[in-house]
């Protein structure tokens, strides 16, 4: 089997094709995207997917929560199989290219793969497949990474599934209104997976280098803390009889900050979503969760922020206030399989692309998964570093780069090029 | 004209059935009412009360905006009217007496009050009238006391009703889904109005008064104030490049407190509402409209209050931060007609209630249209001066003396039994 592989470049017209066709699925009027998990505009772009996976000839399989495996049998029915994908879901108006992207990459590579099998008449030793995981945002269903959780078994299927969002709404009774609650089981016998991203940070486009070779991640803790004060009028009841649960917040939010102002911003912190109730002009905070997020590179950093945010939320509960305090994720610093990283590097050499090494500071399904089924991700820039924002943005070129390296890696593997 | 007035006591049993009855749209299972402005159980409420109008005897009216007025012809049809009245909506999970119980006091002792001018074979010199008006608690659609603003002619009709929740419906559009966009004009000659209302604070609980006898009102200054930063990804974006709306708010949240304490607390200070976009947990807030209210009976204080506040929102739009600072509410110190002031303390004293004189701090229909109509207003207690909170309480005896006040200093001023 072992012979040598040529470049293999995907179609720059199909590609740029296929993202402007997936991209008007939530389209918004500032250019970006608003396709929250298991919304109509979250049905419309699945279907789009079903009807390439149909296109290009692959077995689809949609699981209980809704992820989308599609499988082309390139070598034999038992063979292995070799994963690429991401997500569909956005940010509430969000960016074109997060998720999206990854899902357009593998669509492409396996395909341009395939053809060149093809052509060649080359049995390779794993089958291809395509995978589209359900909820990575956690925007309307919390927590993020639903689907690849449950797929790994970090998470409950019939947790996940009754999770509500803002307006009661369970996961299970959207995905059956879109028509993607599946009975399928996920394809078994993977070999591995990688994920293509853009990478949300600044890093490539400052060193101006086309490929990010993902060696792991950064670990992450994240936390939902509510304040309990009493909901009362605003004008009549004395300001010694108010129990504000706003105030504690506040201080909270400050204090995160704090926390990443004494390491010069190494250790990130943030708050980005309050659900305050009544929340009402007129009515003193009753009750508002918080949910605050801290990720570092250091563990032992990431260990003494969080002991000191914990410590707090209890120098905070005072003065009739109550509090609870849960940790919803707690993802150590991890690492992609080493194998499937130099695959990656070899691939962007072998393609001529400038690539450096660097680790993940978001969360991703790769890292959900990267347990059970050896894992690695290939980063593009982004510019100026901005997603989770309608001006993301990815130049084609880079877009391009990225397909053509994940459809390298691929091959390198498939045909074992580098034995 | 000129005669005594007996004690006209309303009865107790149909007191408690009317609020009861009412008590039934938009229940919650915690015992308060959750019925927001031109929702379904609004609009419940409003076909419970055209049907008592109905019932007993009134025409009616509904303007534009959907405020409702019934009149009873106990004079002639040139006579001018007394009114009285509060409001149907409610705060989102709030009491079943704020407002409420303002309609049902008015129902009532209009009722009481004509039966007694027929067994009398009486004709005074007013007719008398129930309203209810649209949008007071300002939760669903800003600003509140909506509808007596546009009757006073303070608030243009067709900006109001042009008003937008926050799923984007328009306040003309939901009345219209319930039936009461109105086409009529409010009744003119309205010669006074009276409201009784729960007092929302515990002065006359803690003064062991059964009777509240508004003078006026304080000055109250409310704030919508926006701070624009950049959305943008929570993880890998470097602290250096992110600006977090939410920081100069956390801020100004601690201030507006302080502000308050520097006065111990004589000046009141709140924020209750903020509006985060995109509030998703991996977004950095690219934007928050905050919420800000200053009351205050010392106008001198008050004035210095805003001017700081002013101030610091101009010293927090640092770092690449936007603000915008709109005043939405300026209403001064202001008082109640003397002579209805008057009335109403002589008809508690004749009733047999212990009174106090007190202003209202908070804003009320009869403030917003004492500029155009004599006004005052009758308070009784709040248990604990708690409102805006599902366990909000007023007990039955003290609903029966609100009620009874009304009717008799309806009374006294329609037989002019005071010359």
């Amino acid at each position: 089997m072992t012979r040598d592989l040529p470049n293999l470049n995907v179609s720059p017209e199909l590609l740029g094709q296929l993202m402007d066709e997936l991209s008007t699925f939530g389209a918004t009027a500032g250019g970006g995207l608003h396709r929250l998990t298991a919304s109509a505009d979250d049905g419309k772009a699945r279907n789009w997917l079903s009807n390439k996976f149909k296109e290009y000839g692959f077995r689809s399989y949609t699981d209980s929560v809704g992820n989308m495996f599609g499988v082309l049998e390139c070598s034999g029915p038992d063979a292995p199989i070799l994963f690429s994908g991401s997500h569909l879901d956005s940010q509430p108006f969000g960016g074109r290219y997060d998720g999206a992207f990854g899902v357009v990459a593998a669509l492409i590579s396996v395909r341009t793969l395939s053809q060149w099998f093809e052509t060649e008449n080359i049995r390779p030793q794993y089958n291809l497949g395509v995978v589209n995981w359900t909820n990575e945002e956690g925007a309307r269903f919390a927590p993020s990474l639903l689907g690849s959780k449950v797929f790994a078994g970090s998470l409950d299927e019939h947790e996940a599934l009754s999770i509500q969002d803002s307006d009661g709404i369970e996961l299970r009774t959207a995905l059956k209104d879109i028509g993607f609650a599946g009975a399928d089981k996920p394809p078994k016998n993977i070999a591995g997976y990688i994920e293509v991203h853009i990478e949300q940070g600044p890093a490539l486009e400052q060193a101006g280098k086309k490929i990010g070779v993902v060696e792991g991640n950064w670990g992450t803790a994240k936390y939902q803390i509510t304040f309990e004060g009493k909901a009362t009028h605003t004008g009549p009841t004395p300001m010694s009889a108010r129990i504000d649960a706003l105030l504690p917040v506040a201080s909270l939010i400050l204090f995160m900050r704090k926390l990443s102002d004494e390491t010069d911003g190494e250790l990130l912190t943030s708050v980005g979503r309050l659900d305050i109730e009544p929340n009402s002009t007129n009515v003193v905070a009753g009750r508002v969760k918080l949910y605050a997020e801290l990720r570092d590179i250091d563990s032992e950093r990431l260990k003494k922020a969080r002991d000191r945010l914990e410590e707090q939320v209890k120098a905070l509960t005072t003065d009739g206030i109550q509090s609870t305090l849960k940790c919803v994720v707690d993802r150590p610093v991890g690492q992609f399989d080493p194998k499937l990283t130099d695959v990656i590097e070899k691939a962007a050499e072998s393609c001529g692309y400038s690539s450096m090494r660097l680790h993940s500071v978001a969360g991703h399904d790769a890292v959900a998964i990267s347990g059970v089924v050896p894992s690695a991700m290939i980063f593009v820039p982004s510019t100026d570093g901005l997603s989770h924002n309608e001006n993301e943005f990815t130049a084609d070129e880079d877009l391009l780069a990225g397909a053509n390296v994940l459809a390298q890696a691929l091959g390198l593997l498939a045909t074992d090029s580098l034995s």
